[in-house]
């Protein structure tokens, strides 16, 4: 993986003309050193840019970088109509399966809107103008509505038993939002994050285009192998470890409490951040999960990111990040250079719904429906696959061993023609292996739909063994 | 300035132990060549770096990195508490003058949210959540809803004849992310960017956190000096020109209609873009403006960031990017990483409200009431002061020549103690410099305040005179 990067670097240069035709390449050693990686990376690099046709070898004498017209006589006009991008590998893998229009969504880790209050929401939001009827004319602080911000410190404080300052939660328009923020403060190109396998992989994308170096961590049904983690966080040094430990997308898996605390000590003895991602704490099914990490911080080592957009109105994106000082300053400031503040209106709207008793009555229902779902799901499986998972706790996914061999790209090929998408696991892993896996989201389409669709899956599948 | 960004990308590589301690520092010839900057600059450097203590010299050997407990042997613990972030210059100059509460505000390009229809807005949100129930449980696509868009395509089809697809727009939250999604996708460190002299601040202050290198171009009421902007483009190759040729921001002037479609002729020849940001195109007085660079575009090279977050309604946040679709492409991409798509809500409460008669109405009401202010603000300063301005004809601010050598940031401090705020000149320069202006925003308060601020303002300026 790595020398792909150290290429695109290289491409980068060349293609922006920091690098000109003819000149000769940095020696392997002297590239090496100031990238900070190995010399046989960089040989690998130089390999791939000879194979390509970007560089020429003189013999004795070194590579030498191929003039522009050598390299690319017949420049498609429309290809080149705007400047080549800053950024190496702009992709975004999960949206594109998401982009696919089915009647089958197995693929989007929502709820079915028509689980939410939407008439109450509507009452709700027609009560929030009356209170502020010139909220459209105006605009949020950056960080955030104070009044969210201590109604968010109070509910954390109730829950959590941690006590917060207004100054050490910020607001922004999802948990993407969250992620991409702390991505752009925190990586530069080649830095190491540790990241969880599989993982979601929205943050694995988020974290490529800053060109970090993916380091993975395995999570099981028991967590992670905490020995490992010490030995990652010990000779990689890595900015952050970007973690989903509760009710985990992809697998739904739960690390336990008594790592908890120990991650949190791992954390600060080698000063890496742990980027918590806590989007699914509320949609447990019978009892709630252990205490986020961040509830065992003292030394500001946890950056907590809480998304409120999936269970409570994801119309308004509305996401809390929460951490001490020395972080949320320059985090304010990337914000305020992204988008300025979230919009007013979308946080006036959460703050006086969030608050209401009726979101909590909604939100008891959600967990049984989602219970209800899943069951049905499982059911549907165990009876017509020989598949394998383990059950989940809470949370919107499946996370599906298939038989070893099985061929998931062509299976998914194969389901989109019949309206059914769903996640293969190769996206969701770093390594961008883990074939027989896919995930199947329960949460979307309802109890018949559910029903209907994995019966025409696991009937696409068949087609699949032999 | 281009030095000290030399020192900075050294000062990040040594802190973040990518170039360690002991180690030899590059020749400057050789780092010289790699960056694409002269070697004085790289020597200037070097001579900071070492002034600062970050490095040692060797006589007839060269530059050697310090031991970091040689340079800082009592770090604050409070302030290593976090890894140290990757963006150099972070700073958000604007934002922090904003952001000193004040009564008297000429510092906020905003307008009043008393001159916006906020009772009939409130109808409206209601009406829009009774069209669409479940509008709190549903997603925006990434690019942005598309009823929003064909509208905004007939929007500009009938306003500016020119024929765009839903393909060609996206949505964003605010020109600030507009902006910023751009920088992300074409600025690398040390990229050449052309900018207006003087500028918006929070564009010089998004590219910089990028490492971009400025490059600026006078901007006056008779447009620019198109023989350097053409010079300019020539030798530097820069990634795009930022622009706000339409009642500009903090000038107020105007690029005429004949130096527009130059312009892009230029930014056709030297493939430079032009992101031409307009927010003000429907703030005028007496007649309309000039068209948009973007209608005499052919070949994409102009990418048109349409803000509607002023005047219609702040609390949204609606912004459009219409560009072609090679830009189109990639900035759809960032933009699912930066938040995957500004919130329905929002979008869907826009768009009705934006093609309503009522919306017509408040516009013309709007552009009477901000001439009135300007006005006003005007009549104050011509009475009471010898300051120098063109007057404005359209757009929010006022921007003053005070006397040469006027104390300026010292006027400021004295104005923010009897509660009044103004930009200093300083933050919209790129080069820092145009010490004797100010920028005085006539939008955002009212008619009574306005007066008893700027005679306010004007008094305490005579302290200054001597």
């Amino acid at each position: 993986m790595l020398f792909k990067q150290v290429y695109q670097y290289i491409v980068g240069k060349i293609e922006r003309n920091e690098w000109l035709a003819e000149e000769k390449l940095p020696s392997i050693r002297l590239l090496a050193d100031e990238l900070g990686v190995h010399r046989l990376t960089v040989f690998k690099a130089y390999q791939l840019l000879k194979e390509n046709g970007k560089v020429l070898v003189k013999e004795k004498s070194g590579y030498y970088i191929r003039a522009a017209h050598q390299m690319s006589d017949a420049l498609d006009p429309v290809q080149e109509a705007a400047p080549p991008t800053s950024l190496g590998e702009l992709k975004n893998n999960l949206s594109e399966i998401q982009a696919v229009p089915v009647a089958y969504q197995f693929s989007q880790a929502l709820i079915d809107p028509n689980l939410l209050p939407n008439l109450f929401l509507s009452e709700y939001v027609k009560k929030v103008f009356d209170i502020y009827p010139k909220l459209m004319g105006s605009y949020s602080s950056v960080q955030g509505d104070i009044e969210l911000r201590e109604l968010l410190c109070r509910y954390i404080a109730d829950k959590h038993k941690v006590q917060l300052s207004v100054n050490e939660i910020m607001i922004t328009s999802g948990a993407t939002q969250a992620i991409d923020l702390i991505a752009r403060l925190y990586i530069r190109p080649l830095d190491t994050i540790l990241v969880e396998r599989p993982t979601y992989s929205g943050a694995l994308d988020a974290f490529r285009i800053h060109g970090a170096r993916l380091i993975s961590v395995d999570i099981s049904s028991d967590g992670y192998d905490l020995e490992r983690v010490e030995a990652l966080m010990k000779q990689h040094r890595p900015r952050f470890f970007y973690m989903n430990p509760t009710f985990h997308n992809p697998t739904g898996y739960t690390v336990p409490s008594a790592q908890r605390k120990q991650l949190v000590e791992l954390a600060e003895r080698y000063r890496c951040l742990l980027v918590e991602d806590d989007a699914f704490h509320e949609m447990y099914f019978d009892q709630p999960p252990p205490s986020p990490l961040f509830t065992y911080d003292t030394e500001g080592w946890v950056v907590y990111i809480r998304s409120f957009s999936k269970y409570v109105a994801p119309g308004l994106r509305i996401c809390a990040i929460i951490c001490r000082q020395p972080v949320m300053g320059p985090l304010v400031t990337v914000k305020s250079l992204s988008d300025n503040g979230t919009p007013l209106v979308n946080q006036k709207i959460f703050l006086h719904y969030f608050q209401s008793e009726r979101m909590q009555q909604h939100l008891k229902k959600l967990r049984i429906a989602l219970q209800v779902r899943c069951d049905i799901m499982e059911a549907e499986l165990r009876e017509r696959t020989n598949w394998e998972w383990v059950r989940p706790r809470g949370g919107l996914n499946l996370w599906m061993k298939l038989p070893d061999a099985f061929p998931v790209d062509a299976f998914l090929q194969a389901c989109f023609q019949q309206s059914i998408s769903f996640v293969p696991g190769t996206i969701c892993d770093p390594l961008q292996q883990m074939k027989p896996w896919i995930r199947l989201n329960y949460s979307f389409i309802n109890e018949d739909q559910l029903r209907e669709g994995i019966r025409k899956l696991t009937d696409i599948s068949r087609q699949f063994k032999a």
